[in-house]
């Protein structure tokens, strides 16, 4: 059910530093994919596949953020685990604001949703989980392969006329999303789990040199890929909407806040406030999450009360040319 | 040698919590005072006292700014330890840039000056101390009264023509240095050091609050106690500095920064400009001794790169009444 790997995804996983004190992500496992095509193994269908995510994890947020772009609310259900991890992993925890039960597997921990695809399942046990009701198994496990399942094979399952993977961008989004990943959306990550001084700076030197880059070429340019909003601007906005509260304390990523960088703030401000983003933003299971679950790197536990970022505020992006698609004006 | 304490003094000493996860200081030990009166125990004299202090130490660094500010160079030694306090406390590491050796009681830890001065010492060691040189003991090691000593008794000594603490203005400056302790000087640390989200989250109710309330303040006023600089100033001073680079991050205190502050910014960079005090602020010590020290807060020991403030940068405060004494201009 799950295949090994090549190198060229390296999201959603494991911690482990090597010999310099550099963090380096597992792999995830299960990277089967759904298809527009009706006689697939994993066609495109309203109502039968399922998200486990965390309300609080980046990755798990990319495919919340194109569920809502899309539309797909009503046609994929979603469950939701308890933002603090322990020892066990993501467990369910229905009593607690935000979170639901398993209510596909009845598991109590996510971990039994990985053994009921795959008795001998021993990999690293992550969200998302893309989760087919009919075969009873798990599709896939990767966050950009589903949010591209999402974006491109659930396309006509939709309710919104959103293509954020649009004809004539799309090498430039794989482009986009590669180089996005290792100074911004891991890098934060590189910075918070280095285990030397010279990997945390190199990691901060990584990450605070391209937010200094995408603030310049925001200044111009509406949206990662230009007058188009695609997953790039997803994978960018899971991370940067994390900053300020979470990453630049907790993961000493301190030298700027993105409310400190004018098109960068603005940028955020434009994607949180399109229709239906701001209800896929818990900062309370994102403050839980990272503050409760890394005891290594925050002993005691502790939320910072943090500066509370006003998403809401007005941003001046329409000054700029294109837009968001018309089905979310 | 030393003397049990009533409970109106409560600085520079032992982290502990209490009950409810609040960090209470522990009491210093030795309050004797130098008095400019020539047949004192410990007359004012040039020549004859020692401080040892550490760069990092906010308290110890209130007597190394009035030093300054008082032109006392010359008239008190220093000897400073190495700003990463480890198992045995302060300890000497005169290979370290920015350290020196203990140049008169050639001690290798701090604790042996304390035990040189009562060998049936057992109290928290801690700086500043300042020690006499003719008696071979320590005089006190109490940073307010060190500050007072220096700015009163030793006035005459001094070669710059500044009092800190003015006639018609000393009740003001004993009720500012009092009110700022709790909710700032110690608030920080009250913070940081909260063993529970309750205790921490009303240090950070207080810090905040006395912070706007002093920015407001700060608007129409030059200094804390009106228009003429006290030892109020050098006791907010030592705060503020160190608040953007590690009070911000490392205790948590991450509602804003001081340059977020417009008045405090600025009434910081004044105070930060006026003669000798720049040469008081070793940032590096600063930085290495919390993110290094505090093993329990920062496992790593990683040392964040931080948005090193522009302390130079110009301020506006010449647009109040008021400003600095002439010897300071």
């Amino acid at each position: 059910m799950h295949s090994l790997v090549d190198g060229q995804w390296r999201r959603n996983a494991y911690r482990a530093t090597d010999d310099s004190g550099e963090f380096q992500r597992q792999e995830t496992s299960f990277r089967d994919r759904i298809e527009a095509d009706p006689d697939a193994r994993y066609p495109a269908e309203a109502g039968r596949y399922h998200l486990y995510v965390s309300w609080a994890c980046p990755w798990a947020h990319r495919t919340l953020v194109t569920r809502a772009l899309k539309g797909l609310e009503d046609a994929i259900t979603v469950d939701v685990v308890d933002p603090v991890r322990r020892v066990d992993g993501w467990e369910f925890a229905p009593e607690k604001d935000g979170c639901t039960p398993d209510t596909v597997n009845d598991a109590d921990k996510l971990r039994d949703v990985y053994t009921a695809a795959d008795p001998d399942f021993t990999g690293r046990v992550t969200v998302p989980v893309l989760w087919d009701k009919e075969r009873e198994t798990i599709v896939n496990n990767e966050s950009e392969e589903i949010m591209r399942m999402l974006d491109v094979a659930m396309h006509d399952v939709g309710t919104k006329d959103v293509d954020l993977y649009p004809e004539g961008y799309r090498d430039e989004v794989d482009r986009l999303i590669d180089e996005i990943y290792d100074p911004i959306n891991n890098g934060v990550y590189r910075a918070g789990f280095a285990t030397s001084q010279e990997a945390y700076e190199n990691a901060i030197d990584d990450l605070f040199g391209a937010l200094d880059h995408w603030d310049d070429v925001l200044a111009d340019q509406r949206y990662l890929a230009g007058d188009v909003l695609t997953e790039a601007d997803v994978a960018m906005f899971t991370t940067l909407i994390r900053f300020d509260e979470v990453y630049h304390t907790h993961f000493k990523c301190n030298v700027a806040r993105i409310a400190d960088y004018p098109n960068l703030w603005n940028y955020l401000k434009e994607l949180y406030q399109l229709p239906g983003v701001a209800e896929t933003v818990r900062m309370d299971h994102i403050k839980h999450h990272y503050y409760e679950s890394h005891r290594d790197l925050n002993p005691g536990g502790k939320v910072p009360v943090g500066s509370e970022p006003d998403f809401d505020a007005p941003h001046d992006r329409d000054e700029l040319p294109g837009g968001p698609p018309e089905a979310l004006e």
